[in-house]
């Protein structure tokens, strides 16, 4: 029997606009790039979330044709699915929201389906932390791991029920400047100390093009990004690297250190792809070959040799 | 006998402001930091540089203990030290010059005794184009490696003459946003490229707290800075680089991909010790020991297993 994840998170039609080009319409949402990167491992994978009936049935069908389970996905009747619009800067590294329209994501309860309700690993993506908690409650069995992605929009309106989310989850994973946000303290080493006291024993930094950092007690892991000739659209990277991270531990089944360096470094990878063509486009695309390419050029790019003594 | 590394650079005082403190006048330049740095490794480190009478004599000793050969440091009679007065913002990532006192720099000409004339690496630090390239003239043989440490106000001002000493060396060291404004390109990829056509095969990209990266033909090396709980003072850190990834090359006699790579962990190393304290206070306090348990945190750092099949 295979190891579970189940993924609690948004679907959504982005339109996006980056120096390279613009889309008016293109399938999104953190539970869509996470499911698509965590298939790339042999695992089960379930997928709660809310769409609109203008939610294309060749979507799903792409999900379906992976294996996801769609039973957790709840269609509204009548309702429009969640819909994000941005415009990246020059640099890629900055982007301005242009539009969000709630939709359906504005009411939903996730009702979590019985035989998901077991899970090795559970992901709570980016949402209100009020969704993430009921996701949380309906647990039968306290999960192996609890994955929690959260952003600065739910820390600011939001703080005492995040909090309390935050108290009873595993691993965290969250930019820099959120970081920063959160606890007040420029310096990343300490603001992972106060974040770990928070709850989460793990603490994961993204850092764009510049990498991520993991936390565990007095331990540290930095892992580059891979540098790229063109990041051509870095709508979902994070997710995509919350999913290669949680889909790589559901495979293994273990949740040592070591696994979760290398997770670091799968989910990197699957960043990587994402970056790489608008929208899904790349990450679709993956296969165990180019994923052993992606991997052994992380190990290029970072191992080296030191005589030590 | 020992291999040879001869630095050519600036010896200065500094007056610093951080977010932690402030100190009027402390022993400072590109060369001093560099020297400092570079004999932590076994090698003959010789000195070109200029000096006022105001320059204490009590720091010509301290690098004269470390058996720095100092016969091609002028000091000119009458003549000032250069000196440099700077504010750091709050984040440490950020400067501004309040102050810069040219003195002795202004009319220097490097003349290098002859015995130092023969380095098996010379390192150019950050100075007018015009010096590195005389420095460069008056080399016996063609050294088995040169690098280059530049910075944007020479990019600016000099470019003719720095790209006629670029063409002739090796290795070219300079922070992320030199190598955009100095290829008008943002990604460091192609960055990268466009420089290598210039001249150094090897370019080395500093990020400061987010560590370098080392481009040669089609490889990519990336070293991470290491996490620290504060960044004290980040005067001196690329010099403290250069001197520990020049000083460990030089002790190897090697400049193989893979002592390359090396060499840019004990380059951040050196770069690690120097933030930790104001000025030169911590760089000359590195020892043997305090550098192995260095690198084995920056092993630490980055070690990953993963299964390649």
């Amino acid at each position: 029997m295979k190891n579970k994840l189940l993924v609690v998170g948004t679907m959504a039609y982005d339109a996006l606009e980056t120096p390279f080009g613009k889309i008016d319409r293109t399938l999104g949402g953190a539970a869509t790039y996470i499911a698509l990167a965590a298939k790339n491992y042999d695992l089960d994978c379930g997928l709660v979330s809310v769409i609109g009936e203008d939610f294309e049935e060749a979507h799903l069908q792409l999900l379906r044709d992976r294996a996801i389970d769609l039973s957790g996905v709840e269609t509204i009747k009548g309702g429009k699915t969640f819909f994000w619009k941005a415009r990246y800067h020059n640099d890629l590294n900055t982007r301005t929201t242009l539009e969000t329209h709630l939709n359906v994501l504005e009411h939903f309860e996730p009702k979590i389906p019985k035989h998901l309700t077991t899970p090795d690993i559970l992901l709570l993506g980016n949402l209100h932390p009020e969704v993430q908690w009921a996701a949380l409650q309906q647990m039968q069995n306290r999960p192996k791991l609890v994955i929690l992605d959260t952003m600065n929009f739910w820390m600011e309106h939001f703080r005492p029920k995040l909090d309390q989310v935050m108290a009873e989850v595993d691993v965290i994973s969250i930019n820099d400047e959120e970081a920063r946000q959160l606890t007040e303290q420029h310096s990343l080493v300490k603001a992972a100390a106060i974040i770990q006291k928070m709850g989460p024993k793990y603490v994961i930094i993204k850092k764009g093009e510049h990498g991520a950092l993991l936390f565990y007690n007095q331990h540290i892991f930095c892992a580059p990004a891979l540098p790229l000739e063109e990041v051509f659209d870095p709508t979902g990277a994070g997710d995509s690297f919350a999913g290669g991270f949680a889909g790589y531990l559901t495979q293994c089944g273990s949740v040592s250190l070591s696994h979760m360096k290398s997770a670091i470094i799968h989910g990197s990878a699957m960043a990587s792809f994402t970056v790489e063509q608008f929208g899904t486009a790349n990450i679709e695309q993956v296969t165990p070959e180019r994923l052993l390419q992606r991997l052994k050029a992380f190990e290029q790019l970072t191992k080296f040799e030191i005589e030590l003594e």
